[in-house]
């Protein structure tokens, strides 16, 4: 499709009811919370950016290259992943130009995607950048956008400030010594509030390539013996508590379903001890991941870390683009997701253990309604997660709140959380949160279902009190 | 969150469209079913209340304890069911003033829910409350209602006459003596209808504890041996006639799947022996209830009973729960459902059999567009059942109509079913109902999809000629 | 259901959205559209048809009795399929009347379907009728078709180039000769083009009754022996190469899973053996079938061929009906669908092969946001298909561009496609999705996230360049 040619604009009104009345409501519930900081309790921003300080080297390497969003539908338009520098490493002027160029030439594969949305938003917000991106415009918008990445107020702790961010979790080994971390802590010059969270997958599923070598890691890190199953379970609790002493407040769970049935201790120990020597079936494989996501919630109860879950997920569905460009270049593909039985072992012993969190995210969105807010709806501990990944934009999280407000009200769901490795699209990605949630309750006091006193407070809280209560913030 | 301030407000509006155009037309849809008389095919109100005629003795025993709507989602925020009087029978006056106080303090958990849609819509019709709940208002409220529920107007017979109820059906145990609903009938000084509802899933499913005890009573209640499965088989037809004597005109029939491939007979007999004898495989007892919803279709074709089907939940999801409360107090949680596949050896056999009825609901709103309005496209003796439990809601009554009605229009669907246990719910869930279904036909008359005479028709034929055909009322 | 009066009225308006502002925008955007020529690149309309430009013989046999959609809802309704002319061959006049007569008393049921506005679009628009069918104008609407048939102007030839048809493509065995294609090629006084399309499915699946003479019949068509499996594959090679030549570009395939596994080239050979001889198993029968769909995925890389999925439909759910009526009456029932792991073996192989398309539609719309855009947003071969047979309607086509969209933007959808036996329906169906898509479209504008010029060009091109660059037309 050739591109048309109307300059971005960002129109005030974006995303809120095209209804004269609903508007106008949505307008007042917006305007109480746009200026609100920014809660990111969940992301992969990665946190020597904000400790180096160092200038963005360019437009690609900022907005395209590392960003799946982007590169995937680049690559179904039949732009081959190396064009977009994908795998390749730090990318020449060259390099980097042309992969700019791929994005401004295929801008309108991007229509009506939540990345348009974004991209748009972070080139005039951010950048003061106002032409559409096309190939006529390619090299200008490169160049005005790598002259601004050159001021030092484009630099990522100045852009951290400017985006109003008052806290942000990075998402971190077990293995880490978590000393960037520290190191921020430690900067008399820095004064924002960059915490860890807590990933163990790679720990947890023995079907892993390098899974014995990397139990082994974590013995060396938490200064415990895995030789042994029990040894294994003492190194993580270590792990877990030293993140928690560093400022974490979550862990972070990964697998492609979310069942949670525990093995007796002595099959548990014999699995484990298969599993080191290479010996483990799949199925004991599986077995013991579901058995150790039981034993995260455990811990749970025990350190008070909130548990979050990411699953659905097909990772690497094309295996000669993992195999040549690696994980998280867009070829992971959502499965249907199955939660009621899944975590009703896990569920039975430890929802509604005083303290415990658990968020749930999901790709199926046939769980909102089904089974998620139901859970939500009994267990004090349970949260629903806000739409993610493929969700994560403005029709869906319209449907979001449609499936899940009447089982569960607001205050059982996560607030907003960006779960973004793209840094400069943190603040379009909550105010955008902010206009459909604002949108949301303007139809509920527009068909007289909420006093607006009532709305303006839930638009409020979902920014502020609600994230910092769900993750302990 | 904290209680904004806003007292309850009825807006004769409410649940419209808010585009003006549609609001217009909705509205004088609306208007011509708004005051017709209530027909409630199921639901689960005890008769011994319209036979007793008690005033109900307090606000927390009429409208919180014993109704999981209420109770699942205050457990969910923190507070403890025995809190809420769950599970401890009839209450002091103590006792159920921190009940209700409960309710009051936490309003706000409800909020965008129907659980706070039907309270405030009970609160201000019924008791003409117009405080909004809160701990400063939930004394005077608890005085106020229990004041009103002391004079006579207030008492069942004179609510059910109030709220224009024309059909109450109720849901009983196959081995009843229905010697309530006989002594209503018997009764000059009583007009109404109440009838009751065939419900035998107790006795078909015999991996249930207590199963073999069960169909000895049922065996006694029908004075036929069921010592073996010929005579189970009499028994069932027989409390069947006689509740189709007693003005029953349906059974209803919850498992956890909707599975029906029929057993030869003789290893339905087998099989039948063997779970006597409690030596019954779990997978025997389930391939003998599949056997059995198939049985229960059979004789419909005989005896004319209404066939109702509630699928896909799993009960009980928490175990603690379970058994320190018992059941029914929102510990129950929706699993995936499959009609397709599962119904298929039932219709092969009674889907075309005249006068046949099966009105099929479920909790999984992903089987509206695949699988069950195309059955109901077919099948003459399907019917599409409204949204049920968690999704008896505004917007999920939206979707339901805008999934289903594509494929098989209006008069394929059940008719609004309340299926409630909250006696004084009732006209605000079918008031509810009107709302939306005007809504959504305004809707195609805007966009016109139809003229609005028959929009109007439909909606008449949604409130009173549809359930009555339906369920043969 | 009595039936109201309105006379049909095809309101210039009609599917646009209600709200003000976006009617606007949407009849901007519509009037760009509406008389576009229409590209049917898929479909079911019969060849000789046009061919032989034979008058239709009268409003039963035309509009109602070879259409399921019809005849499902009025079955559903209590009207018996005999007494619709179902199966019988050609009807007399008499019988003709009746089923007409049938179609016009029920009216009422198609209310709210899309069945109900394609109908009325073909009554007014095609017929100049605009009676409201009822008992009372059966007759009167009767005669008035009849002797509209009975005119040149009403000709097939005639009512193609009125309707704008630029490509229709009809669906073939693969033994045909193709010789209805050629003698419309070959005629001087016929300017249309109608290609074939190969639908090999039943030469695919041993399962199914006869497959040994089917694909003795397929070697006779190729002048190859199919006595072994090389021969085998050579034939369909062969008869791909045979419709490609005679202007076909696209294969469909409708399997009741998307299931993809290959079979080692001598299990393929073994099982092939084993099917002829009779001997094959059910599971055999299921590999081999699923083994032929990455197959055919592999020719369409040699061959170029677009290839075409419809998957997730239990056909025949009645058995009874089908042994007396036959298949496509109305009966068949989608399931549950799969995609994401169904579909890895074959794309993980010819995924991304240059010039490889997969056109991938389905009953399920769960599968939309979950499994089919995420896989279309990443493989440069794969496009969802817009939606089919029961999500064919007004509110299923919203929720297609909600639930895909923010995967996949516009350009990796199908375009619209009618995949009907309707030939009187194409227009309307075209001109339905065209009123939708600008109206999904000026949502977009109207909340501003997309310009008006782009969606004008979105709006073009799913009409024009869009479905021609898919199907390679």
């Amino acid at each position: 499709m050739p591109t048309a040619t109307t300059a971005p604009e960002l129109h005030p009104d974006r995303l809120l009811p095209p209804d004269p009345a609903e508007r106008a409501i949505a307008r007042r519930l917006y305007q109480r919370v746009r200026d609100l900081p920014i809660l990111s309790p969940h992301g992969h921003v990665d946190p020597d950016l904000l400790l180096h300080d160092q200038p963005f080297t360019d437009p690609a390497g900022l907005l395209v290259t590392p960003d799946h969003y982007v590169t995937r539908l680049l690559h179904a338009d039949g732009v081959g992943l190396d064009e977009l520098g994908v795998g390749a490493g730090a990318l020449s002027e060259g390099a980097a130009r042309r992969a700019w160029r791929q994005v401004c030439e295929h801008w309108s594969v991007f229509r009506g995607t939540p990345v348009r949305y974004w991209l748009e938003a972070e080139l005039v917000e951010i950048f003061g950048v106002t032409d559409r991106p096309s190939a006529a415009t390619a090299d200008r918008m490169f160049d005005r956008i790598a002259e601004r990445l050159a001021e030092p107020s484009f630099r990522p702790r100045a852009l951290f400030e400017r985006f109003r961010i008052q806290v942000l979790a990075t998402t971190d080994d077990p293995c880490s010594d978590l000393a960037s971390h520290a190191a921020l802590d430690a900067d008399p010059a820095w004064q924002g509030r960059v915490i860890p969270t807590f990933r163990p997958d790679r720990y947890l599923e023995p079907s892993r390539p390098g899974w014995p070598a990397a139990v082994r890691r974590l013995g060396a890190a938490a200064e415990t013996d895995t030789g042994d199953y029990d040894g294994y379970l003492r190194a993580l609790e270590a792990r877990r508590r030293y993140f928690a002493e560093h400022g974490a407040t979550s862990t972070d769970h990964a697998h492609v379903d979310a069942r949670s049935e525990p093995l007796a201790p002595a099959e548990a120990r014999r699995i484990y001890r298969s599993a080191l020597a290479g010996d483990a079936t799949p199925a004991e494989a599986t077995a013991f991941r579901r058995h150790m996501l039981s034993e995260m919630a455990r811990m749970a109860c025990d350190d008070g870390l909130v548990m979050t879950l990411h699953c659905g997920v097909r990772r690497d569905h094309h295996p000669a683009t993992a195999e040549r460009y690696g994980p998280d270049v867009g070829a992971d593909i959502p499965v249907r997701a199955e939660l009621t039985d899944a975590l009703r072992p896990l569920l039975s012993r430890y929802g509604t253990h005083p303290g415990f969190h658990l968020v749930v995210f999901t790709v199926d969105e046939t769980v909102w309604s089904r089974e998620l807010a139901p859970l939500a709806g009994f267990y004090p501990s349970v949260y629903v997660g806000v739409p993610w990944w493929f969700l994560d934009a403005p029709d869906a999280i319209r449907r979001f709140r449609e499936a899940v407000t009447e089982t569960v009200g607001f205050g059982r769901t996560s607030g907003f959380v960006d779960d973004t490795r793209a840094f400069c699209s943190i603040p379009a990605r909550h105010d955008m949160s902010r206009r459909l949630d604002a949108g949301y309750l303007a139809r509920l006091v527009a068909d007289h279902r909420l006093g607006e006193d009532e709305a303006a407070e839930i638009a409020t809280d979902l920014v502020e009190a609600q994230p910092a209560r769900v993750f302990k913030l």
